[in-house]
């Protein structure tokens, strides 16, 4: 029975996969074989999905095909958006988001002949809606058109955020970084959907698992973390002091290290070039030089590089997202890998059951209530 | 790094618990130390929670305050019951409680002050209350009060259920099944809530990802299938023939086996006495019957026993339990084990993320749009 040192299933290999590759020796970062940073330059978040999903990238049918089917995705049962009027405006956006995908399951289950491939599509189709017709309904008195004016899923969601078309360079920006969020092997959250997934459970399931898992602020809620860090300093020397300051009481500066990377994380690169780029558009390099100021004292005091959340939180920024919303952004780009861990799952399973080490009290006599 | 051999993590330690054993030598099934034989016989519900809850047997103050407390969290905030109106009758009922319990985090979220020992009884308390007011709305038309007329636990789903006193006998063997099912070291739906909470997300998604991991029908759904087993067949010899055919198809019987057990499962005879009982008092044997022979065919042909599934079957039929609502009433029960993993999960919390074997494609050279 192996017994693994460090606890947290840490360097345990918990099952095979096929769809990407995370550090390992010369391969980095890839979906399906494709580099990360390939991905990044050259291919929209559509084919990202599409090659996550069917394992290919696509041709030119089968890529209008599936924007046209993740389109007509974007439409809410009306019952759904009921719902979403009775969540308060005070709700966690990701509470919003698990319980959409949960009540969706109500009204096109996937026992009724749907497969897991068609609600992966309605579902990276309609998470701007939910989220979105939610925000605008509690915060600006609104209920939108969850269709939208077309485009893509990264200009669908500005489009409903905004209520504007977004700018060509904003809606590349995040087309960008929902190509480097969209996978990241077992990681905790796809690691929880594979474990329900596990039980032959239904595919909600496992996406309400995964946006569960996603939600703390050791995942996904770094980035929202992040962005509560560099908004607290006015300047670079102001930073530098207080991650110092931070640093000398031990707390944890978010953003940072990575359980699988030990050298840095291939995607900070990528999105610190658009944050920059976007902060330059904006004439506002603030936020960025800050952040920049912050990467230095962590590498020179911890030897730690930042990871995708941090430099992802200022250019989120300057795309005009509320930090609240950072999180869900990742889940709208997390969906694909987590579909395609569970069709994985399900195509060879067994159920994921570990067994626990016992340090608890030996066998108890019973006492009766007036023993006790 | 260890390879677990079997897949599914089988005998791969996960890590630590004080929670309780699970077929380890000498000491068989036990919560905190506690014989499962001691609790299914002397210890109600409620006791068998506190304890799981708390780690210690609670004297009668606090189980009288635990017990109030319950009976206080069973009326649901009114935007709760709006949302379970919108959900169709023909949900299934672990959607039910998955898309309830995640829209309560919305109206009493754990940021504004709740520890999880709140959360926890406030859901054990209102579990019943979510299931049949929107079993009821749909099915019967009516918007019931769904404090009910007091009594523990077991009493009070059932008297939501039927709308009226349950009789005693039908009360205890629920309250019997309900302690069988509480706790069950890192089965599949606790270790995923388990992930979940590595992440040091809220509670309420700990729980979601539980409800979610347990619908499957290896897992908690696997009493309903045994159900829909047994009922298939009209007498003993009819059940003998047509498992012995199924077993030829090397169809899988549900409630046979387990992951842990290699001999028997201990809940097992608990389960079966009870069912016995429950048939005799309805003077109705039938199902008894026809389980009992498949048992023996099982143990003959394949050398399994029965696990608590199989028998709880046919004694939730005699408590007038409509199938699908049969996983629901486990969790009823399995709250107190998921809330009791969740809690030693915190205490001494790493990220559970384990690495996976990549066996995908070899590095690919980008390929444009138009050359594929």
């Amino acid at each position: 029975m192996p017994e693994p040192k460090q606890g947290g299933l840490a360097a345990v290999i918990a099952g095979q996969t096929r769809i990407s590759t995370v550090g390992k020796e010369g391969k980095g970062l890839s979906y399906r074989g494709y580099s990360i940073y390939d991905l990044a330059r050259f291919a929209a978040f559509e084919e990202t999905a599409y090659l996550l999903l069917y394992g290919w990238l696509p041709d030119a049918v089968q890529l209008d095909q599936f924007r046209k089917q993740l389109a007509a995705s974007r439409v809410l049962p009306p019952a759904l958006t009921g719902i979403l009027e009775l969540l308060p405006g005070s709700t966690h956006p990701m509470d919003v988001l698990r319980t959409g995908y949960s009540a969706l399951a109500s009204f096109e289950p996937e026992e009724e002949g749907r497969s897991a491939l068609d609600i992966a599509v309605r579902l990276i189709g309609c998470t701007s809606s939910i989220l979105l017709y939610w925000y605008h309904y509690h915060h600006s008195g609104k209920r939108i058109d969850t269709e939208g004016s077309g485009g893509d899923t990264a200009s669908h969601f500005l489009g409903l955020l905004h209520q504007r078309e977004p700018e060509e360079q904003h809606a590349k920006a995040l087309d960008v970084s929902l190509t480097l969020y969209a996978e990241h092997e077992f990681n905790a959250s796809t690691f929880a959907a594979r474990v329900t997934a596990s039980t032959l459970s239904d595919y909600y399931s496992t996406i309400t698992t995964g946006v569960g898992t996603l939600r703390g602020p050791l995942h996904g809620g770094a980035n929202e973390a992040a962005m509560a860090l560099i908004e607290r300093y006015d300047n670079p020397d102001d930073a530098e002091a207080g991650i110092l300051e931070a640093l000398r009481q031990k707390q944890l500066i978010m953003g940072f290290g990575h359980r699988v990377y030990s050298v840095s994380d291939p995607r900070s690169d990528v999105i610190k070039e658009w944050a920059l780029a976007l902060s330059e558009q904006a004439g506002d390099r603030k936020l960025y030089e800050i952040s920049e100021r912050i990467e230095q004292v962590m590498r020179r005091e911890k030897r730690l590089f930042p990871n995708l959340d941090f430099y992802s939180a200022s250019a989120y920024f300057h795309l005009g997202i509320p930090t609240p919303l950072f999180t869900p952004v990742f889940v709208l780009s997390r969906l694909t890998g987590w579909s395609a861990h569970v069709m994985e799952q399900r195509a060879g399973n067994r159920i994921i059951r570990p067994s626990a080490d016992y340090i608890g009290p030996e066998p108890q006599e019973w006492l009766p209530l007036d023993q006790r």
